[in-house]
């Protein structure tokens, strides 16, 4: 690594000026973090410090703020210098109080909380509201201007920096990764983002590895491996890094400016190599390794123990500050600041301080990347009703829905190439989207060979086998107003269950927050669902990231179940429209019956939730026994079932009722898409049992419609954690949702049925046993099951079963 | 990277006959692993394929088989020739044909499946079973003898090799990390385990990275960077690379099996520094860099496309085997393996065949350590009511609970120094289980500074930031029979979601494989919950694990919330006690209120929710309400609400119910803890209002009891995803758990307070305006509900509520 020793000072490309700029801006950042840590009054230090000026919960992590102020002071500089678009990406995001600070520094603060004037009174509510209640949380979050990344979670920066990053030539996101989040799986898949960037489209990261030395008790592991042994892994991640290293600020500054602008230089003539020769060679992108004390500049031992560069200094120093001997160590702190030459009389930034941040939208911390809204330019949509499946029958056909959708995202792709990309862990092609590589792409940057498959450095088909990464570009992608949509096996989503509660938290908070406006929603396109797992078995059968989604606010998540090729196109249309939310849908790649044209498709859709007529025999009267169903395998099952009672019983009233939009089953008042009560009895009546074939859990739906009416006659199916390597018949068949238990179901709760339906019980129990029997022989399917169709008014199969009059007997 | 060209083949190690063997060997493994996708019928081609004995549905993955089949081939060797201890980990678990095979070949497979004998017929029952329905799933599964990992989820191969090796001074675990799995964030965090290795105590794990090239549709980033590139990221990593690269067999076996010498040369001399020399600084571990082409040895082209070394060859490479011009392919691949020389005509594997694998327990598919069950041995366990906290008074004290857990836990370490070990993300310390600190250190093999805190090569408590490899590390420890604890932060045990979700279904499938025994519970300690996320706030706050967990088989998953200390303890022993459950202990690290004596927490614990009498007035008699808790605030703030409800309603009848077992709410039908319906109506009665205070989100309670005859009357306040930066105490009342929103959903639920509740009703909602004005003032809570203690006899504070009789006036 290109170190230099700290006993051989940089000859100094910074002037005395340029130094002492640097240096004030620094401790006035800092001088501000530790006041927002500590201080509810005397924000100047105009008294000595009293008790009743130190806060009396001490809550906020210090440890990494000095670091995050002294990289945000030098950004400035070169923003100022060479009129950088830059952002600013803190992965240590547990060191709110900097870039709290530097926005107000900046006057963001104030222009967008009114209340934190520029003066005194400003910076004493400044101080107040930190870690207070009703104040601003603890970490950097959708409350501090500048910021996409909570960082709350660790993990997460280097892939939210990179999805910025995207389709911005001229944007440059430095990306602070802490020691401690670098030891994550996240992050360390994401160093290799380097090969999904393209220096003539994209904008460029520049990774700021800040080796702070500990986290919350241990050492960090790259602080403590050999340098050659750190130089030689960043350098196999793709980057050519640049270290700078010490404890002496005069001397950090001039080291850390220089390398500053040796990588700013190094990507600026990547980028004019790349956009003016057309060179296509993967560039070898710049990084620093920043190296400093954790806690630098506080205070150097506490009570006899080391403070500033040990563990101890990660939250809050000494925590007795109203006590005498912690307050005098805190006072000092704080005036080792010099807060005299930093603040005027007012308490307003000196002008010299002042002079130091870039102007308007060029500060990082009003950088409008960093607020995406405002930016979105909505999709040129083309209309998904040309995509339609022509539907003459309903219950017929044999369709991969996910196909369909992919030549509408072609389309959707092919009219948006700077605003929209697709996302995936290698699998699009796998879920039948492969129809969008006509327009574009798979971004790869790395070698290639002959017989690879549709790859190019300028590609919008994001695939990388990683989740994780995945979820992180995108969130950074769509978090800067852009348009996404991220497919993946239903079963493996759940390895981004913690991305999506820190992703749906913020849209969540940002609701509440009038300068943030909506971005464009998360789409999950969940297929390769539980149901079809041929080749893979157990392991990949878990629905239950929908009970997950649902923790969340019901004002921020969505969950579509759409049962065939027309809906799925219609829900996908909403979706990708849609605002401010995270929209799940799961739909199944395999070919499937269709049901509904295009026009039925629209209307089903727009109520989320509906009585099929044509499945349905109840004629407006009240029927014996209502249907529900959701997801594409049981809803296949159901109206198999429908089919099988009504060759027995052809005069069964059976009601047929489906649901695409899952959260129409919840109570009004706890989603906004909920029934109204007398709209849910309507369809589900108020008396008569619900047979609910359910795609995930069961228990899901049971927890949606505990306060229905009828919730007691419900008795849901779904997936029970029963699976294999089997035929997917047999799938349904284990988790007893197959058509013949379901129309068990309906016989044994319907009364009237009771007393006739001996045989016809008998006759199903059997089918399942030839089912079992058939498939241990044959190793797949009975015909009669693969190629069933909807034909109701179909004679019974040969030696079948004949029809029941269910009238008293 | 010690690369040798193809074009210099190597002088060769392997005499003639050896290379014969094992090419011989991998030739019928491939051979066997082809059958298996393929054939039901003719598995010895006695006569020329017809289409009957082709299956009718092809489902599995060829692609890296043949390059698992080729290192178990050397593995074998190796063992054989230095008498070795090995485990085989394959992170492409997929190829699930290549150790079916190997085992088969090995005898392993006959022995514990004796239908599967190794003869034609045994042979014909391999093939077809595999993939089929009843028969075996498509991966390396629970089914498959000598594995401990399934790998349909990829990432966790090398942390689940190094659990294994933990402690296992003999044992070498060879560990395939497939370059695809590479890509994923666990295993790129993985990695990193070199750090926290003892080359004195533990075993050895040598990676074998495959860059087999593709994945199912993109090529790999690892086989698509440059050499030294990969070079230098593995010597980031820790290792010393030594690449294999080629195709042709006689060049690769040479060239394989030099690097496998050489690496296990390095191996033996690292361990015998450390143990003769004692010898510590960090060594850099051998590994091995296997490029070979995807479908090694299969078809080279199919149809005009190629196939071997192709992402064609991913799967099936082509699958419509039945008809003329595939069967021939089919047929003439399987020829080319020859196998007329590798099985005699019974059918069993020809004696110069057999006599190539180790014997007995030397063998990998019959290593003792990849079915832990038979090797367990019992922690000697300290009595934990020796830690009891002294509770003379029930809701007095002022305990982190979780630090006296911290003193049994040190005393289980002590007695237990090769087979109990520590893991969590950084935190023991934090979670206040730093008493471990005083028998053992962190493990810590990187470079050390003096102020470092207790950390040393051979510490017992793992702490890496990074979820993911403690849960890979924990997992591999325990699937080898020994035992363990993994603390984490409530909110962030989320990132692990889908590692659970495939050990429970390890553990599920388990339970029905007889001859694999019963393995040590997964124990999750769950601190820094919810409600005490004080310095982080909203990210930091997500009780959703227990709703992930529940989803899982009732059989495999268990819950526990101790409301204090002592029942922390009873239930912490019961846990590290049991076998083949997955364990969540969900308990506070904050000085709270103590409840229990140690005598009452254990009858409490054992009956896993009960009344507590003490805090109930209802005196055997039907109550006016029931107060049911769970979780350690939900608890205390149950009963202050009792308390303020006594103040004004002194012959108001409270039952107390307190949850610890949470899975005793549920239907005894759905979990084998839950309560008989009598059982469940005689604690919460069949027509009495009940509020429920929950830890959790509060819709799982209603998941739990919907079947319960009182479910309609139960009323849940809990976590509804309400929070930020606060005091304790608000986050209760943000989300209405507080005693007085639990005291107003008393006086509204219970018709008889209907008339007289007015001015309670007014008072209580003051005494939250109160509190809000308070804490935005003060920043803290108010003393009176800091400094709360149980003391139901206590009159009235002075201006606050008198009491009012509920008798009717």
């Amino acid at each position: 690594m290109n170190a230099v020793p700290e006993s051989e000072a940089p000859t100094g490309s910074l002037s005395d000026q340029e130094l002492a700029g640097l240096d004030g801006w620094w401790r006035a950042a800092n001088y501000l973090s530790v006041g927002q840590i500590y201080l509810m009054g005397n924000p100047l230090l105009h008294e000595p410090l009293r008790p009743e000026h130190v806060k009396p919960r001490l809550l906020g992590h210090w440890g990494t703020t000095p670091g995050l102020n002294f990289i945000y002071a030098h950004l400035n500089r070169a923003i100022t210098a060479r009129d950088l678009n830059m952002m600013y990406v803190m992965g240590p995001g547990h060191g709110g109080p900097g870039p709290v600070a530097a926005a107000w520094l900046e006057g963001t603060y104030s222009e967008v909380y009114p209340d934190i004037t520029q003066d005194e009174d400003g910076m004493k509510r400044l101080f107040t509201q930190f870690s207070f209640p009703g104040g601003i949380p603890s970490h950097v979050a959708p409350e501090t201007p500048g910021s996409i990344h909570e960082g709350g979670e660790l993990g997460y920066s280097l892939s939210h920096a990179y999805g910025a990053a995207f389709d911005n030539p001229d944007l440059i996101v430095a990306a602070v990764v802490g020691d401690g989040e670098a030891e994550t799986g996240p992050l360390a898949a994401s160093w290799h983002s380097t090969k999904f960037v393209d220096p003539r489209r994209d904008g460029a990261v520049l990774p700021i590895l800040h080796l702070n030395g500990y986290k919350i008790a241990n050492p960090t592991v790259l602080d403590r491996i050999d340098r050659e042994e750190l130089d030689e892994l960043l350098r196999g991640f793709g980057h050519t890094p640049i270290l700078v290293e010490g404890t002496e600020p005069e001397y950090m500054h001039q080291a850390f400016a220089a390398a500053l602008d040796r990588s700013l230089d190094e990507i600026a003539e990547i980028q004019r190599r790349a956009r003016r020769d057309g060179h296509t060679e993967r560039p070898r992108w710049p990084m620093i390794v920043l190296r400093s004390p954790k806690g630098w500049t506080g205070p150097k031992e506490v009570d006899g123990l080391e403070v500033e560069g040990s563990w101890r200094a990660h939250q809050v120093p000494f925590t007795n500050a109203r006590d005498d001997g912690h307050r005098k160590i805190l006072e000092q702190w704080l005036r080792s600041y010099r807060p005299e030459e930093l603040f005027d009389t007012s308490g307003a930034p000196a002008a010299h301080i002042r002079d130091l941040h870039p102007l308007g939208t060029r500060r990082m911390s009003a950088n409008p990347h960093a607020n995406g809204g405002p930016l979105i330019r909505d999709l040129t949509m083309p209309d998904f009703r040309n995509y339609a499946v022509p539907v003459e029958v309903p219950g017929t056909g044999n369709v991969e829905s996910t196909r369909i959708l992919g030549t509408f995202l072609r389309d959707v792709m092919r009219e948006n190439m700077s605003t929209f990309r697709m996302f995936a862990p290698d699998e699009t092609n796998s879920n039948r989207l492969g129809a969008v590589l006509e327009v574009t792409d798979r971004t790869w940057n790395a070698r290639t060979q002959p017989d690879d498959d549709h790859l190019a450095p300028d590609g919008r088909v994001m695939e990388i086998l990683s989740e994780h990464t995945c979820q992180g570009w995108l969130e950074g992608y769509l978090l800067t107003g852009r348009h996404g949509v991220f497919s993946c096996y239903e079963a493996f989503i759940h390895i981004v269950d913690s991305m999506f509660n820190q992703h749906t938290k913020w849209l969540r908070t940002t609701n509440g927050i009038v300068w943030r406006r909506p971005i464009p929603s998360l789409n999950y396109l969940l297929t390769s669902h539980v149901w079809r797992q041929d080749h893979n078995g157990f392991s990949h059968q878990d629905p239950g990231f929908i009970d997950h989604v649902v923790n969340k606010k019901a004002d921020v998540i969505r969950v579509y179940l759409p049962p065939d090729a027309n809906t799925l196109l219609s829900v996908a249309d909403h979706c990708l429209r849609s605002r401010q939310y995270v929209n799940v849908i799961v739909a199944g790649k395999q070919p499937q019956l269709q049901y509904l044209d295009m026009a039925a498709a629209i209307t089903h859709c727009t109520k989320g939730i509906g009585i099929w007529d044509w499945a349905s025999t109840d004629s407006g009267v009240e029927p014996d026994v209502v249907l529900g169903c959701a997801g594409d395998v049981p809803t296949m099952e159901t109206l198999a079932a429908v089919q099988i009672l009504l060759e027995w019983f052809p005069d069964l009233r059976i009601r047929v009722v489906n649901v695409v939009d899952l959260m129409r089953l919840q109570d009004h008042r706890e989603h906004p898409h909920g029934l109204m009560e007398a709209d849910f009895d309507a369809l589900f009546t108020v008396d008569r049992p619900v047979i609910f074939a359910y795609h995930g859990y069961p228990w899901l739906i049971h927890r949606l419609t505990y306060r229905r009416t009828n919730h007691h006659n419900f008795h849901v199916r779904g997936y029970k954690e029963e699976g294999t390597t089997t035929t997917p018949f047999d799938m349904c068949v284990l988790n007893q949702i197959d058509r013949f238990d379901l129309a068990m179901d309906v016989i044994d709760r319907v009364p009237r049925l009771h007393r006739i339906s001996a045989h016809p019980r008998e006759h199903l129990k059997n089918k399942l046993i030839e089912h079992r029997q058939y498939i241990r022989t044959h190793g797949e399917d009975m015909p009669e099951i693969t190629h069933w169709q909807w034909a109701p008014a179909a004679p019974p199969a040969g030696g079948g079963p004949g029809p029941v009059s269910t009238a008293e007997q």
